[in-house]
């Protein structure tokens, strides 16, 4: 009561009154209300700490914040342990290793109970299984070799296979891809995909129709350009992220390339995206949903101390659909 | 030393003889680097505390993760925050008032040494004044009345007037509006640019022409289709925010609606958007770098208890881009 009437900033007298039903000013209902809530909340917060030795809050480590497919993840995540009772702490680090490191330590500084992160493609595994030694770690979206900790990805190899493979069923042969980095995990998995499908239908693969880009707008646009400018450009491209997409498109409208009569195009991860476009664009969506509470119910699971089946790997389908900016060559 | 040698799991004697030039395993440099940068990061984490009672970290609220536009802003605080050393907690609130007050507590509790947030319309004045007692608060995006703190808003005003005007000066005279949910901050202010411009011009408001979304998509896609069946449908109309606008651009493909021969569109905050859509879209920007920039520098101002005009208000220009999607009436 004595905290309550200092926090609130009214007489013990005053708390002690209301608190028992009597009657005071509405303005000092309001603050004793307010008072109440927010010690409350300390106490419990502090009390649970005091028992269990937990902060009850749960880091996540993504590599942008201005990335839509991490966010809806993250806030899918965020929301179920809401639901038990968990707080976030939701850091970025730009695709920065040195940064990534140091968000890292910064929730190591802050107590959390555990971490879910979106790990650099560079990020070594002994420091990750350092970490994961001492609270559990749910990694998202990339693996990394030699890591002894529970991973929820997209199974981006049959992602991108079934995309290249709806293309080769409507007659395309030339196919061209961006990709994204080189060394990236899901670029690897997803330009594996590609090769693999071109090998099963005995397909050459023309080096020239493979073009890396960054993940990023620009190379998206800069690479369709580079694409339809060959000698002999590709009948259909799949592009194989949202924002390369968006470049792509931009791309398309300054080359004035009529869809899907003189390209067809299949690009990446959103479905607002796809409605908006004319011709609807067709796409390969991840499972965001699912991804999310996957790992959500991994870390809720770890939390309890459940260590079955660790570490567990899970690769969740893409899905692929298909619109009016694919179309069937006659010749094929 | 011996902490190093600790963190690494090597022996003291090799800690020794790394930091003194001698020649260690690769692999145990790697380890001995890594220790010594994350024991050295928390070592000056608490040094930094303990002198100055301040956990070098602020804490962000917005009412959504997975919304660009407050994302783009935190990413920029976030960064420019980083370069003088401040560490970030970010927290969203679902556009939730009892999460947002929860969100708050939390970062109270994490002894953030300041609070850099986009208020619910509904947050009262007396709990932010409170918490700004203690420590600084800067608002963003949403002005709340009677509250005592630094705010850093866009020019909603005259941002939505100068759009609406644009459409004026090329002959338009039923111009429709979406606007968001009426009590809401911004959505006040931008419709309020439309009756001013409306009034200005002496142009008769139609009631039918003014509809009132929730901010998201679905609400931008119903809106437009009412309004694009009315018996006498506007020749233009201003959607007022990003959602929306994508949920317009929905209904506009649905309909099979000509722009611009059969309808002038302006959308709101997305650049990239507009340069995807065909024809080109028109669109109000806001200054998601700039409202980024002043409300880092006007927190990073406060952390070193620099009072001098507080509490400041900024009121940041909105700029509009008019591109293929608005048409010059013959009439007008």
């Amino acid at each position: 009561m004595k905290d309550v009437a200092k926090y609130a900033g009214v007489s013990i007298a005053t708390v002690s009154k209301y608190l028992n039903g009597g009657n005071v000013l509405d303005k000092n209902k309001e603050l004793i209300d307010e008072a109440v809530v927010k010690l409350d909340y300390q106490v419990n917060v502090m009390a649970r700490g005091l028992k269990t030795n937990e902060t009850m809050t749960v880091g996540i480590i993504i590599p942008s914040l201005t990335n839509l497919f991490f966010t809806t993840i993250v806030s899918k995540v965020e929301n179920l342990l809401l639901q038990k009772g968990y707080s976030t702490i939701i850091c970025d680090y730009r695709e920065d290793e040195k940064l990534e490191k140091e968000k890292l330590n910064f929730l190591l500084s802050k107590n959390v109970d555990g971490i879910i992160m979106v790990p650099s493609c560079s990020e070594d595994n002994e420091l990750i299984n350092k970490v994961n030694k001492d609270l559990p770690v749910v990694l998202i979206d990339r693996n990394i070799e030699g890591v002894n900790c529970d991973v929820v990805l997209t199974d981006n190899i049959n992602g991108s296979y079934d995309a290249v493979e709806q293309l080769i069923h409507r007659g395309h042969r030339r196919i061209g891809i961006i990709c994204g980095p080189e060394e990236h995990y899901t670029a690897v998995e997803r330009l594996t995909g590609y090769d693999r499908v071109h090998e099963d239908y005995n397909i050459a693969r023309d080096k020239d129709l493979i073009r890396f880009g960054d993940y990023q707008i620009e190379s998206g646009h800069q690479e369709i350009i580079n694409l339809m400018k060959l000698a002999e450009p590709p009948t259909a491209i799949f592009v194989t992220n949202y924002e390369m997409t968006l470049g792509s498109i931009m791309g398309i409208n300054e080359l004035d390339i009529k869809m899907p009569d003189e390209l067809s195009l299949i690009g990446y991860d959103n479905l607002q995206l796809a409605k908006i476009i004319k011709p609807s664009l067709s796409i390969v969506t991840q499972p965001m949903d699912e991804i999310g509470e996957t790992a959500a119910r991994l870390m809720l699971k770890r939390l309890k101390k459940d260590m079955s089946k660790h570490p567990a790997v899970y690769r969740l389908k893409s899905r692929i659909i298909i619109k009016d900016s694919v179309r069937k060559l006659n010749e094929g």
